[in-house]
């Protein structure tokens, strides 16, 4: 796929900035520059405030047509109603990518959606493009570039990217992220989309090399038949999870004072968009379980999943879940369960689940599965109780994960189908085991959404058609 | 409720043990003596192998009928087949209680259930009782003792009580319950449940003024009949949360080789346990989110629900998940709306949910809400991004809760209604939140998982029919 300029550049790699509106009170129009500088952009920032003349060591220009320089990329920060005003500037001045941070338009009623249309049209005559209003913008993790509060630094570069339509919800997706081993590329937050919407930046996300999974929280679609043509288009190369909110009439209330969004009939829109290969999540949790499973895991070639525990508890809640889902849980080859139980004590069942116990032949098990040409898939749960663990665990932190996968086909080549991990228990134990599987085991919430991640996998392989890993999903990181 | 003498009073609370089967080598045998007396039991502790003379300082019996002392707790470790032998001697020796540990039982098959069915009969002929076999016993938190390999240490003493059929499961959730807020009271593993069961447990825990509120783990009913009609009665003082595990066939195949059971017609048992007051969970994560809720809140009078939140997503999120859960989200009096919006900015919706966004009232509304005669119960979502609030936290760790909930209904006295929050984002900006709301205001795991927690508060409430607040729930921390 050869990669073409698209005006959403300006938006995620500009090389100068002005930020209309900063101010010296405690707030965003504080905060922002301060963060921006912090995360390396000074080079590139111009502040505009007619009230102030410096800030963080930097001259705060009268009006953005004072700036000496070409501006790439506009941020406006002041009020509602001075926006029109400021926005007129930065048109004359030549700016062709706008981001309006400010709130006060569709969603407090028809008289703020009449004055983001005309700000729209106002761009649009000019050949300028806007983002938002009542969003926060757009953050480029390997690009090192957000136009919000957050650390750049604390933010793991990798293969997920995220479109939110609310601002509020996408930072607190970025403050979270680094905990839930999220690796993330570009986040874009769209607010009332008066102008982008979702449609036009997953067309970007597709063509994006850096990303590989695309998630998106929308509260209604914008341009329906437009988006599910782009969406289906995009699905074939790279998945693409969504969590839809105001599904009842309450939740549509909110959504309509939250971002001015006016949905169409959920059910039918739930259907399109399955239809069009999107996996729908159910809540931010599940969301982000399955992002961790599409950016990790390759598709598997077939709905036979394995699952390998060492509490048969968990096995148990699995193999309910997988079953429900539409997968199945064949028997290994006698072969595969002799060679197995060269190792097992008396007491074990070589069945599926594979219920090792604590027998500690679990890497031995795994590592027989994996070499079984009959599974498609594999879900493990390697639990020890912490205070088995623990004393060992104090002496050598990393030796320990390898009790369970000490070598073969989890060391070195990407692994050859897809395993899905949870750990519940002791939070150091997790941690042990996660530095160990790195990002080549997702861990996922709970057992339930081990097997709900496979079967979101494997659906998506099957309307994909593929039965062959797809390279830009399997090997990004390998 | 006067509180009767019951045999399991030897099992959670034995002043003597005999623990039969300690070994040297790496494992449980040598694991959990060394554990027991970390725990500060050595005086109560008598070991029995016949190979071994000494152990941690202690001396080791060659059998259970050498020892000089009366024994009021056996717990068995040997392997299956030379438990008959080792429980005759422990009958011998006049034991009433025993707990066998060891597995290779019903889980393994016929010859295994007829093993443990003679273990029952020789217990019963001599007026003993019990527990296991394949579990890792019981744990006494506020007593501290437990006959599991448990650092008693970390877990917090507090309200909730656990069955739970696994061991290892039971272990895990021990394991997990500190980092999740999970104060806790007493746990039972029963494993094969030869004779004692789920019934006898929930009857000894509904008398127990330690417990408040039940938890269990299930993968099948022993006895239907007596087991509803046990926890119908105790659904009325104490709410009882079940996770069953072994719904599909794959499942419960997993259950008859993980603790030999047999289950009956899951929906008609679902149904049956639904109409006796339980709640279900349907995954570890709902389990310990309602553990928590019911721990911590006072029932609700009613079905109208009021959701404040900083986020408005995650305020769409729960409203779509309580209106389709049967709960109402009506509007605040115009009286309580003209006073918010006294303090409120002008682009504030006063509605349901509350979005108050990042107008700084987020306190100011809610105790508005705190005195409203016509809501039941609240959701909160106190979320503020990271980058704005870890400068403030940096100088004062405990002040920036207070930014939400300073005073008032808050501090003091236990609340009017339930209040249930969630807190996504950055981890160390929910301790900070968790840290302020103690055991007063529940924080789970996710939007939806706040709305279906309120529900259960609701049904339950619904079910006791009672509109008072309980006194045991409400008050057990105040």
């Amino acid at each position: 796929m050869t990669r073409q300029d698209s005006f959403l550049d300006a938006f995620f790699g500009p090389k100068s900035i002005a930020l209309i509106g900063v101010t010296t009170r405690f707030g965003f129009g504080a905060g922002l520059p301060r963060f921006m500088i912090k995360s390396g952009m000074r080079d590139k920032l111009y502040l505009v405030n007619p009230k102030i003349k410096e800030m963080e060591g930097l001259p705060v220009y009268r009006s953005v047509k004072e700036i000496p320089n070409t501006i790439d990329l506009a941020c406006i920060l002041v009020p509602a109603s001075a926006v029109g005003g400021v926005l007129n500037e930065c048109l004359e001045k030549g700016i062709k990518a706008v981001i309006v941070m400010s709130a006060g338009f569709a969603e407090t009623g028809d008289d703020g959606r009449a004055m983001q249309e005309k700000l729209v049209r106002m761009a649009r005559s000019a050949g300028a493009r806007l983002l938002g209003p009542n969003c926060v913008g757009v953050v480029n993790v390997p690009g090192r570039f957000a136009t919000c509060e957050v650390l750049l630094e604390h933010l793991q570069p990798g293969p997920i990217s995220i479109i939110a339509q609310s601002g509020v919800f996408g930072n607190i997706l970025l403050d979270w992220a680094p905990s839930q081993g999220i690796p993330i590329a570009k986040v874009a937050t769209i607010g009332n989309r008066a102008d982008i919407d979702e449609a036009d930046l997953l067309e970007y996300l597709h063509q994006d090399p850096d990303t590989k999974v695309i998630v998106l929280y929308l509260e209604s679609l914008q341009r329906p038949g437009h988006f599910l043509e782009v969406a289906q288009r995009t699905s074939m190369d790279k998945p693409i999870l969504v969590y839809l909110g105001g599904e009842t009439e309450a939740g549509r209330r909110a959504t309509m004072s939250h971002t001015g969004s006016l949905g169409g009939s959920r059910p039918i829109e739930e259907g399109l968009l399955r239809q069009a290969g999107l996996l729908m999540a159910t809540d931010p949790i599940e969301l982000f379980d399955m992002a961790r499973t599409f950016a990790f895991c390759p598709l598997p070639e077939g709905n036979r999943i394995l699952v390998v525990t060492s509490s048969g508890s968990l096995g148990v809640m699995a193999a309910d879940t997988l079953l429900k889902e539409g997968l199945s849980l064949p028997l290994l080859s006698e072969q595969a369960r002799a060679h197995i139980r060269e190792k097992a004590p008396p007491w074990m069942n070589v069945g599926n689940p594979l219920d090792v116990g604590p027998s500690g032949i679990f890497n031995h098990a795994l590592e027989a599965a994996l070499r079984e040409p009959g599974i498609d898939g594999i879900i493990i749960f390697p639990i020890i109780p912490w205070a088995v663990i623990s004393p060992v665990l104090e002496s050598n932190p990393e030796v320990v994960a390898g009790m369970f996968v000490r070598e073969g086909p989890m060391s070195g080549q990407p692994l050859p189908r897809p395993i899905i991990a949870s750990v519940l228990g002791h939070p150091a134990w997790k941690d042990s085991v996660a530095r160990f599987f790195g990002n080549k085991v997702p861990i996922v919430s709970s057992p339930q959404a081990a097997a709900r991640s496979m079967a979101a996998l494997y659906r998506y392989a099957k309307w994909r058609g593929v039965r062959e890993t797809p390279a830009a999903v399997a090997h990004y990181g390998a």
